[in-house]
């Protein structure tokens, strides 16, 4: 995969330091596309399309899907944040810390790569992980279904979503009514109109990032949809900078292969929302835009920037915090008498 | 107190078992007040109003006012959820429980009593109490007006809230700002038309439990617009059954004054939304709602109420459950490169 990048690398660091507007806008839609208007899945072939969004809406807010009743997606994905929760890491269950920065949920649906870590990508830590996961929400699937059953309203919510499944309260109906949702949490900005051709959509300082940002072939790893967020690469191409970043200790799930081909590789993770969606990296301990520009330019392209590139870079990621999403706060299912309980001497505090 | 609530008692134990239904109105109108269409505060006559209450929902959901991070008012005053969390007791920094209940936001702006505990009143934790206490947020009001400060769109909102004000980002505005939007979480019920004089709002085993509601005493301590909320009592007036109610070892906060007239006394909740908002009593650890009335009216009336009246007061109680409030969720304001940041040797976690 190394290898792969720095031949990428090469053919970009060769393109002309100064190009045309139009040169420019060619470059720019052969390595970006606009986020599409319409829903990037297939489900708006299903008629009950709208009312799963609005039971994966429902769910998406609602705490009880955490064992200790206080954690919902949006507690670490909030959408009044864009779409993450502005922390180095997240505080789950028993307020235990994350291995990992939360990335933002805005645009994830374009994602290919999910996680930080394609090993644990690999332990098919899917979308309803959050649910099991100790350190996330420390649930069981059982207490989840039992607690969805035990409030009619939830149970007409699945039934209006999945009118043709006998049994329509089921993982598989939660983990789709999400994917529904979080399919529609997509935020076009100032880059994609001017991908669609609208070249006054970004201004001359933008465009100066966008041309230093391919030229010097930070596009070799962010690009497409989500300029980023495809694949996973080695951190540290050109030089191993680690040491001057604060990311020791922070390596890959490499332990699990045991083998130290996987320390150290990550998702390229997507830059739409970049700069809204601070501290940066894995590690989540680097807090300006500007700092970690200099610092992947370091690592990743052997690059020393000059201050002003690194600033016109930055200037061009801020084209692309997109519109966010504004949208009616949930009035969640009521719970019944009915409604499982942990009893206190298994209260979770 | 206890002898002023024990003469109430004696006077509604004396009205008739069956009466007419324009007496039974007239009845409950005497004891409660429908709900005011209007602010329950002055500040409509502020042209800076509307203005505040946006501020106000932008706090209310903001997680950066909490030292870790995570914790809104939202959080535990969840809106989505009746305005309460639905947990025995709240989950706050570094998942310390509360030592009580949280009460539900609805309404509470017509709560003259405002905490479980007179003693804690006294203790002035008020409604920015939850930025300094330990087991809420565990924040400094300086890190608040420091991270406030740093985003200017904040700065913007506080400006437009408060424009006469030379240092508009202050606690006090930000104290006047929650409240705006306190003020405006009101939620009329089938109650509140019916006191205003439409008979065919409840019925008729709403009006029955409203009878009995009124015929045992129950509103001598519930009464007025929120049925409720305006006074502290002595729990266990009649007889002290505490033993058979799990609230053993939740008692007032009388150790500051160390004597013990001031154990169990706790503000008689205010019961809109109540069957919205389990668990109740102080201690939270009382499920159901019918369970709830037949301890009530054991240690308060001396009553041991039969499962049909018990049924009709829970009835009555349904319709006391408002229409539940619904707006835009909030976009919250940007951080920039000077909000301030904990440490990694500080951070909470």
């Amino acid at each position: 995969m190394a290898k792969k990048t720095r031949v990428a690398l090469f053919i970009c660091c060769i393109l002309p330091h100064n190009i045309s507007a139009g040169e420019l806008l060619s470059k720019a839609q052969d390595w970006f596309q606009a986020l599409p208007l319409e829903s990037p899945r297939q489900e708006k072939l299903d008629p009950f399309h709208p009312q799963q969004i609005i039971l994966g809406k429902t769910l998406y807010f609602d705490p009880r899907l955490s064992a200790s009743g206080t954690q919902s997606c949006n507690s670490c994905h909030n959408l009044s944040l864009g779409g993450d929760d502005n922390l180095p890491t997240s505080l789950g269950h028993g307020w235990q810390s994350s291995p990992r920065n939360t990335p933002t949920i805005l645009n994830s649906a374009f994602n290919i790569a999910r996680f930080w870590d394609k090993e644990a990508a690999k332990l098919e830590l899917q979308s309803m992980g959050p649910i099991r996961t100790g350190v996330e929400w420390s649930n069981s699937v059982d207490h989840v279904i039992k607690t969805i059953n035990s409030m009619p309203q939830y149970v007409k919510l699945f039934r209006d979503a999945f009118p043709n499944d006998p049994s329509p309260v089921s993982l598989m109906n939660t983990e789709r009514a999400l994917d529904a949702f979080k399919a529609i949490l997509v935020t076009p900005s100032p880059f994609d109109s001017y991908l669609l051709g609208n070249e006054r959509a970004l201004s001359e300082n933008e465009k100066d990032g966008l041309a230093i940002f391919i030229e010097k072939g930070c596009v070799s790893c962010h690009h497409g949809k989500n300029i980023g967020g495809h694949d996973y690469y080695p951190f540290g191409v050109f030089q191993n900078s680690l040491s001057n970043t604060p990311v020791i200790g922070y390596r890959d799930y490499f332990v699990i292969e045991e083998t130290t081909d996987h320390e150290f590789i990550f998702r390229a993770p997507p830059l739409r929302n970049v700069a809204v969606t601070a501290p940066y990296f894995h590690a989540g301990l680097v807090w300006d835009l500007e700092a970690a520009v200099a610092i992947m330019a370091d690592a990743q392209l052997g690059e020393e920037l000059s201050i002003a590139e690194i600033s016109k870079i930055t200037i061009f990621l801020k084209s692309l915090t997109g519109i966010q999403i504004s949208f009616e706060y949930p009035i969640l299912p009521v719970e019944t008498s009915s409604t499982p309980r942990l009893k206190i001497d298994q209260l979770p505090y």
